[in-house]
């Protein structure tokens, strides 16, 4: 079978592998239609976080089932799903509570995603199934799909970390693909006002797309004084935080209103941090792995299907397994907002 | 008037000083009836924080207005009140998200509760009136009533910021006053097993009578053991965090499952923290200043007097104003849970 390998940092490969199979009852191994390269990949991408080279990599798709293990019953062969990027059991103390991002029972680790076929574990539960066959659905409507192996669930995350509601004014931080997917999920939380950081254009008029009342192009200081002049000096109800950066959560304090909750999404690039800010405030710091499989069933594959949210639109650019170094490259020099791997025509 | 003043680590005295005044059209002038020591108190008196000599101290109180400000119209001279820590104006954005602990508009830093009359500021709003006069009600009924401008109210913040529901499996750090009345509002909340975190005899006691349903002597990685195996291994859904100890916060996370969020109420002793744990387990890390008012308001008058909740019991010596010096000493050798300070004969 053919995967994308990361060879080293800055350097991606396709080459042939030997095909996955599966390994456990609980295990379903998954053709790949459609696969994509995200923000967080960049981390080892760029040589930032360490990762062992010569591995398979790419963790979002949406495929068809080719074979279930014993103990999968409720996913049949020839289900067309999205497959997230997380592995939750259903059953466990975690999944119950809704954060299948933590399922106690998951097996880590496991990506290659962005290959023709793909060994998914817990099967059973964690996989989405999204009616008819891929052949039934619009190029557009496949790529909004396909944000719901991760993007779209993770921007919601941080929306619902941050408990937006009816009327809130809500910052978004990051205008990357998550961040995008946050002002979505801010308005279909109702949020009454949603203000976008960005200082692209391309990525600052997708975000007024997808609900943003207001941009604000500043950082830091710059940043803070304009959320709070928006504000009525106040601040802002719930911020979502879909950066990582110190910089970035150190403004989401700035700017969070006594009592505000921050969602955060962006994986931490610094671990200590001065908490008692949020002590003397009584803001609140959430978030984490956002949880996949739950949203999509909960709300977010219905709102794809009918038409409400077009996550999809964050794809700006499209490659195909022989061409992953340009898909990486496209994200790592920004020219696109999020790359498209197509795998295989449905 | 009689006040008690702090006169340097160790050392409190009841002075004769210039009786308070208004100052402002929205202040009360308060003629105090009961007063109380809080835990946090100890920090100074221990010396371990900075704090100023010569100056008055304690900031609890229950007690009869004597004097209004012209702007102060929901509150009348004679009006028998819980007079909070806080001072919320009602009005600002703060207060309106139910943060009044975070007014806004607040006059920070305002003590001297123990002693013969106090000016209050924000008087209209933040200022809770009980029905009746002092003389209406038992001795037992105003211990409750007093611990209505703190500990009952900080304690109820710790569940409420730890967003504690029915059936929930909490664990209470600390069994300090507030850690008791913690227990008391995650029962209040409908929890269904509520783990108190005790090494004292007299204070486990306390807490089984409010509520708890199990008791851990131990700390650091052994409560932790406990915790976990009292939770198939999962851990628990909400925490209570009373304490404010770098060990305390960071066992709490530990027996946190994923997606629990800690409510803290402790003043944070440390203030760096690794937040990497809180991201990769989902867990919340919210709390700070109570909203005294609000809860007050809201439910925690209506329970102390229809005698849904005691949490008066937590004080276990009585002291007057001359002997000041013995109920902070109580306090710091721990021979009281919180000590009372009678002002006034109603």
């Amino acid at each position: 079978m053919k995967a994308a390998i990361f060879v080293e940092p800055g350097k991606m490969e396709m080459r042939e592998v030997e095909k996955v199979r599966l390994e456990k009852p609980t295990d379903a191994l998954i053709r790949i239609v459609r696969a994509c390269v995200c923000g967080s990949d960049l981390w080892w991408f760029r040589g930032i976080s360490q990762r062992e080279g010569n591995t398979p990599a790419g963790h979002e798709a949406i495929g068809v089932v080719e074979e279930v293990g014993s103990e999968v019953t409720d996913i049949q062969v020839g289900d067309f799903v999205i497959v997230p990027f997380t592995h939750g059991c259903g059953h466990c103390a975690a999944c119950r509570a809704g954060f299948d991002g933590n399922c106690l029972n998951r097996e880590a680790g496991l990506v290659g995603y962005q290959g023709e076929y793909l060994r998914f574990s817990n099967a059973n539960w964690a996989l989405v199934k999204i009616p008819g066959q891929p052949s039934d659905y619009s190029d557009a409507m496949l790529n909004s799909l396909l944000t719901l192996s991760d993007v779209m669930a993770t921007g919601y995350h941080a929306a619902k970390t941050a408990e937006v509601k009816s009327g809130d004014t809500v910052v978004v931080m990051g205008d990357g693909a998550v961040g995008l997917c946050g002002v979505i999920a801010a308005k279909m939380l109702g949020a009454g006002r949603i203000i976008a950081m960005s200082r692209h254009k391309d990525r600052q008029a997708l975000a007024r797309e997808f609900g943003a009342t207001d941009i604000i192009a500043e950082r830091g200081d710059e940043a803070v004084e304009k959320v709070l002049a928006l504000t009525n000096q106040a601040g802002a109800d719930a911020i979502l935080e879909c950066v990582g950066t110190e910089q970035s959560v150190e403004t989401a304090v700035k700017i969070a209103r006594p009592g505000a909750l921050i969602g955060r999404v962006g994986v931490p690039q610094k671990a200590e941090m001065n908490t008692n800010e949020l002590f003397w405030k009584n803001i609140g710091l959430r978030g984490g792995i956002a949880s996949v499989t739950t949203y999509d069933k909960e709300v977010l594959l219905q709102a794809v299907l009918k038409g409400e949210i077009e996550p999809g639109k964050v794809f700006t650019q499209r490659f195909d397994l022989e061409h992953i170094q340009a898909a990486y490259d496209a994200m790592d020099q920004r020219t696109a907002i999020k790359s498209l791997v197509l795998v295989s025509e449905n």
